[in-house]
């Protein structure tokens, strides 16, 4: 797949239009959120750094031209003039981690016209499906009240790459590992794993199992202890790791039934065997409902293995994001559309304390003890600063997690805070609408 | 990313293991999904082609072994025993575009022990999502009755190659086309696409920037008629259509408000303007159950553009399928964790008219009037036969969709078919769970 025909259609139509016509002046367009999807009190931003490498490396090349000429149905030199289109605009945008609102523009994109129009498709699809996945995971880290978490969810993402991003992304959140191997060593996560069922049951018995997979990995261990029975299981586990002299740093992992129950009695088993060290760690189908109900039950459970529902947003697995043409050749456009109205020109967003931000202008003033969100991370096509690290946006994540309002971090039924749009935005949008009224006769 | 470190980390513990202690007997897996999610009458197959590009593929080699040392935190020599490893083994599989309902194998892998284990999550990645998305697809065909839809989903799939999949899976079920140009031409699939409202907004008017777009795309053209005003936009698209004389083959497209309402007003107007053969396309937002409240209510809206919540199987996004181990070294295994308990033995689904399933042993003999569903398409980790086509899918999920009974065709609280247990199987089942229990003491 190249990446520049992994586009809509409609993208190529209209920067050929665009550049035939001669409409080569700037043009802004404005990624957003337009509504939180419901259990939802906050977004986490994410997605940008495969957004500004795929903008770096973004030039039409290759087969791509003869591709589109094919989808078209057209001769190859009708498309011609799109040929070594490059990116070489400017980017504006949150950097990953930090936490974004309805209606906050995650990136703002500057660039002569049928450039800035050619990258949408995909910068929608990464910044959509990442933003989704770690405002999910993020939820997790919540309701998990200081107990770490591991990604499980390669097996169930939507396809592989989406599970690189499950890892990265949940990572980036503040889980303390990923399953995934390749996704660990490409972006330096502790790797962690345990066994499958299938394990024990090509061993004549589970002790079997156990002390064999011992035996391959010296060193701590974790026995999955559910495959028959769990309360057995975890006789067994208990069994086998006082025998071989093992405890700090292993554990049983449950993966069924009643998680809660089997952990207060696994762990009882467990300390009556003098393994108090050794960790419980719970699995299966949990979220941050599932884990919530475990935390506030006092379920002594040591680490959450989560998987499907956090690395498909399983709740809220798109957002309604919209890549939205905010300014053109220096005019303010915007769209009437029923229910779809958008605010016209570039924008910032002001943050104030506990999340009070304010949506206004790119040049405005911030307002008194707010700090912008945007900052510029691209310019003629080039990275201002060097690549994000993981652990730097997770810095950021933390400190407006730790700021956010406690109606937005509850689980149940949470609720976003508002920004505010700023003075000067308000009076634009009402000046613009007016104009295109005026001008297409659609007014009252 | 390798796709062979696209792991779990357990895989490859598990496989070391099973070097280490010998175990290289042959061992079959079984993946089924366990319960249809809500809202789902039955599921179509998707996902082979690519699982078996994978395994054809599979070595471990170049830096894998590496990574996994790293994952694991061992020195590079103790996974050695991997180097090298490929898959040769066997696979049995329902071909894609077929039904498939609870409990049924999509796929068996039949392999030494280490080899069978280390595809696991990478096979389920690829068959849980394309099955997802393949069955949400074909229920927004259903819906639309027989009236064309093209697949607009790509800014909202879990990142661009989710995208692919996308495309691939709905025309696999009869989609007309899609706006994904890398996927039209991959696939061969008819690529779609009209303008965006940004399009409208860079020239003075709406009007201007018709014409503008006809002036570049000589021949049928669709325009976007809701950046302002539908109603007036219907007006403005039929002038300009009429003044440069084109109709067949031409188009509006509706993408906000009440779309059925603005689909009737729309057709009326184009009707009178003398341009009944201009086709009003509909999108934003639609599923299968937008799509069937406008097609009962007669709707004139000639093709359906759905995007979002197909690409993303919105409301069943991740199914609850499974990788189990059936049978080690000739002995039939199963797991009896509560509420997952799996069925021992290699199986066959037998199918009858009606979609009356069997679900019974890989070596029985059909019941009358049934015919087997899964069929070999590996052997010594090459490929039975060549490549399926797109086409030839989709004539076996037509076949098969004829055949379903309403109740798993309904949108609304579809009821799908229940697969009989076949005799030698519930047999089997009985007798590998009181081995187990006998040997493990879980019995009552």
């Amino acid at each position: 797949m190249s990446e520049v025909t992994a586009t809509d259609l409609y993208e190529v139509t209209m920067a050929l239009s665009y550049l035939r016509e001669g409409m080569q002046a700037p043009a802004t367009f404005s990624l957003f959120v337009r509504d939180l999807p419901p259990g939802r009190g906050f977004l986490v931003a994410a997605g940008l750094a495969p957004a500004l490498d795929y903008l770096s490396r973004f030039r039409v090349g290759g087969t791509d031209v003869e591709e589109f000429a094919e989808a078209l149905r057209r001769p190859v030199e009708d498309l011609e003039p799109l040929d070594g289109l490059s990116f070489d605009g400017q980017v504006r945008a949150v950097p990953e981690g930090r936490l974004v609102l309805a209606g906050e523009p995650l990136l703002e994109v500057t660039a002569p016209l049928p450039q800035a129009q050619l990258v949408e498709t995909y910068l929608l699809s990464l910044l959509c499906h990442q933003t989704a996945v770690a405002s999910k995971a993020a939820r997790c880290v919540l309701a998990a009240a200081g107990r770490p978490l591991v990604d499980f969810s390669l097996r169930r993402t939507h396809g592989p790459e989406a599970g690189m991003q499950a890892a990265r992304l949940s990572s980036l959140v503040g889980f303390a590992g990923t399953s995934n191997v390749a996704a660990a060593t490409r972006y330096g996560i502790p790797a962690a794993g345990t066994m499958a069922h299938a394990y024990i049951e090509t061993f004549a018995s589970e002790e079997q199992a156990f002390r064999a997979f011992a035996r391959t990995h010296p060193g701590p261990v974790t026995f999955l202890v559910d495959t028959f029975d769990t309360d057995r299981g975890v006789a067994t586990a208990a069994r086998v790791l006082k025998d071989l002299g093992l405890g700090p740093g292993c554990g049983i992992r449950l993966d069924s039934g009643d998680l809660g129950a089997l952990a207060r009695r696994a762990r009882t088993a467990l300390d009556e065997a003098g393994l108090r060290d050794v960790q419980i760690i719970a699995s299966g189908g949990l979220d941050e409902y599932g884990i919530d109900r475990l935390v506030r039950k006092r379920a002594p459970i040591d680490v959450f293995a989560v998987g499907t529902k956090v690395g498909t947003a399983a709740d809220a697995p798109y957002l309604d994001a919209a890549y939205k043409l905010v300014e053109y050749d220096g005019r303010p456009v915007m769209k009437l559309s029923s229910a779809k109205v958008t605010a016209p020109g570039p924008k910032q967003v002001f943050r104030g304390p506990g999340l009070r931000d304010v949506i206004g202008l790119a040049n405005e003033e911030p307002p008194e003890g707010t700090v912008p969100l945007l900052g510029t991370v691209m310019r003629g096509g080039l990275r201002t600063e060097p690549s994000d690290t993981l652990a730097a946006a997770r810095t950021r994540f933390e400190a407006d997690l730790a700021a956010m309002p406690d109606e937005a971090r509850r689980i149940d039924r949470p609720t976003a805070p508002t920004p505010v749009v700023s003075t000067r935005l308000t009076v634009l949008t009402t000046a613009v609408r007016h104009r295109i009224e005026a001008r297409t006769g659609t007014g009252q």
